[in-house]
């Protein structure tokens, strides 16, 4: 595995011995100060080929052990990563793109990007020796955190606000997670889940504050790469809500740069909602000179899973976003539902909203030029549209109702 | 690939030229005269070794080429197969098994073993040059249909009868299918998908009658038998509502002795909801002396997805599961639910009623001592819990509020 030299502080900069601390900077707290795990890229690209991971013959994240801060001996059953990528050329050819790949992170165990992340985290409480987890969540990341410690046998501890959605809590009941319902905001349940963590000693999940969630959310890209046979695209959609997702994309193609595996990072484009969209402008305002400071704002839309008003990865967003040559881009309710509504019919693949909007964020690009024609572009599907089935199936024509004769079928289809 | 040397009656053993035919033998008629397609195992026994489907390195059922009837050259995008197997010694020691694994076929490209089928038989309209697909079916099969045609870029055709639920509908409409709803029964649109597949040249996909299911459904047993590095389990349960999936898995191994890569078949069991058990009724029949015929039954379960009355492979299904040494057993609603509850907590894998069933089933057979203290089995599960998550959360409790003070959770953790 990859042995961690470092994990620093995104903001300060500070280094702190690996593991000599479980979430954030002491000194720049909790939001701004996420830590970054650093290797040895000049020991790992001389180690590393472009079939090392190949040769492990693992079809799951796990085939990226060497550039993990955690050994596969630690792994949980329960298989995340390696899911598929789809080559889709006649949509690539209408849409003016000379290629366009879309990869399905639905297929993970529990449908959605989400379970890389917590692969690598559950394994690390394992290397840790800590007997239990814990997540302030409604969403993706609960499920997936209570599903990863079923399959580890180690209890699984939520903390949701008490307006959750039942069918959501009942899921996480289902995994056997023990699943406080605070009578609070989701703010409170954040820090609730922080406090009872440090108490009992728990491994906290919760998004950004650990750090191990980011370096399984880069295995994203460090399939696409090896599934598209080291050609990457120019472009990489992914849909941003606390800004984890795409600061792992990022991460790991900036690592496979500096292991000499690739010679450049895709552009990296985050997708946010129009009516959910602090990171976005969190960007245009770095862009402008002023620091990354984590912001708060209103939060509506109907893509559940990227409904958030008070990202907690804002700081490694921005900057990896950044440095990669890519920005941020909105879409509108409409865009996302419409989108959601063209990937199933076009490419067999069912989304959630929150996935869709990566697509729908493709078209805008392609739309205002960003994306110039001829290019080649991924998007990312981070979760399954059984996830939120009356999300995506909105405003669907019904059926044509006929007799059961032959001469009915052939008037519908003569029409 | 394998190219097929005969398709033959499963009932009346007439031998046919491989695709000479697309569907049941003309003489025994559509339900008893399903048809088998057959290999020259002698020759793929002297070729095939233990690693000869790694050394593809395709993560789909596309690895078992060589035992397939259609090439890899013909398949869509959307990958179906080489899906994972989770050994599970915590609840294998407790139910007193010396060994238990899950396979999960519910990460496929739209969630259920269906999508093995699909993608053999979506592969052969290519080969045969079908522009266009039909199938009937309200469930699993017509959703993967919709899914591999979008995929494919080629029209599809679903027969449904017009009370088929809402939410399923749309889904195939979300996919791009033209869905007729038929005012009628279920059996009257399978008839008029019959009718018009003939009447416009389209692939009927339809359950049992098309050859092609059966031989993707086979490579689940391939692919179990390889991630076990050849030690196949003496026990594998399968849920059973027409009878092509687990005719399907039982060829699948039934395969691999002949060509002299298993020594052995396992015992393959069929496991039925008690309300809808017509198949597990005739094999009762099949060993009392009496011939394998067609049967009619009322069905009522929760599995939704095996609730078939009037099943269409209960030829292969019966003669398969018998030629394996295995049997049949009856699970009630209550055991269905409870197995279903306690799957995602024990495993982590959230599968649908229909798929808890076959763990249903094993407890059932342990109890009344068919499975012996010591064995080893594995348990098919074949659909996502997300298809119906109503049917797998009903009666779970409620979580616990409570304000947000640490102090409140320390007082639920005493309780």
């Amino acid at each position: 595995m990859g042995e961690p030299v470092a994990f620093r502080c995104v903001s300060c900069g500070r280094e702190y011995e690996p593991w000599s601390l479980d979430y954030t900077c002491p000194r720049c707290g909790p939001r701004a100060g996420t830590l970054e795990v650093l290797y040895d890229y000049r020991i790992l690209g001389r180690r590393l080929t472009p079939t090392s991971f190949a040769e492990t013959r693992r079809s799951s994240l796990w085939r990226y052990e060497e550039l993990l801060p955690v050994g596969v001996e630690h792994a949980v059953p329960l298989r995340a990563g390696w899911t598929p990528v789809y080559s889709c050329p006649t949509l690539a050819r209408e849409l003016g793109l000379s290629g366009l790949w879309i990869k399905d992170d639905a297929l993970n165990p529990t449908a959605s990007y989400k379970d890389r992340a917590t692969a690598v985290a559950v394994a690390a409480a394992r290397k840790l020796g800590r007997g239990a987890m814990a997540a302030a969540s409604t969403g993706n990341a609960a499920t997936s955190l209570a599903g990863f410690c079923a399959s580890a046998g180690i209890p699984c501890h939520i903390f949701v606000p008490r307006t959750a959605p039942k069918p959501k809590v009942a899921q996480l009941i289902a995994f056997g997670a023990l699943v406080f319902a605070v009578d609070g905001t989701y703010d409170q349940a954040f820090d609730l889940c922080s406090q009872a963590s440090a108490h009992f000693g728990w491994y906290d999940r919760s998004a950004a504050v650990n750090p191990m969630n980011v370096e399984g959310k880069k295995t994203g890209a460090l399939e696409l790469w090896e599934q598209l046979e080291g050609e990457l695209p120019q472009y990489v959609l992914v849909p941003v809500g606390d800004g984890s997702v795409i600061s792992g994309i990022a991460k790991g193609f900036s690592e496979l740069v500096k292991v000499g595996l690739a010679e450049a990072s895709p552009k990296v484009y985050g997708v946010q909602a129009a009516g959910a969209a602090a990171i976005a402008h969190a960007f245009r305002r770095f862009r402008r000179g002023e620091a990354i400071l984590p912001a708060d704002e209103p939060a509506d839309t109907v893509a559940d899973s990227i409904k958030v008003g008070r990202p907690r990865d804002v700081v490694k967003a921005v900057r990896y976003v950044a440095e990669s040559g890519g920005g941020f881009v909105t879409v509108t309710d409409e865009e996302i539902v419409a989108a959601g509504q063209d990937l199933p019919r076009r490419v067999g693949v069912f989304a959630e909203p929150a996935a869709a909007a990566a697509y729908a964020g493709l078209l805008a690009l392609l739309r205002d030029g960003t994306i110039p024609e001829g290019a080649t572009a991924a998007v990312f599907i981070t979760g399954s549209g059984l996830k939120d089935p009356e999300g995506v199936l909105r405003g669907l024509p019904d059926p044509t109702v006929i007799p059961p004769e032959l001469s009915a079928v052939e008037r519908v289809l003569s029409q």
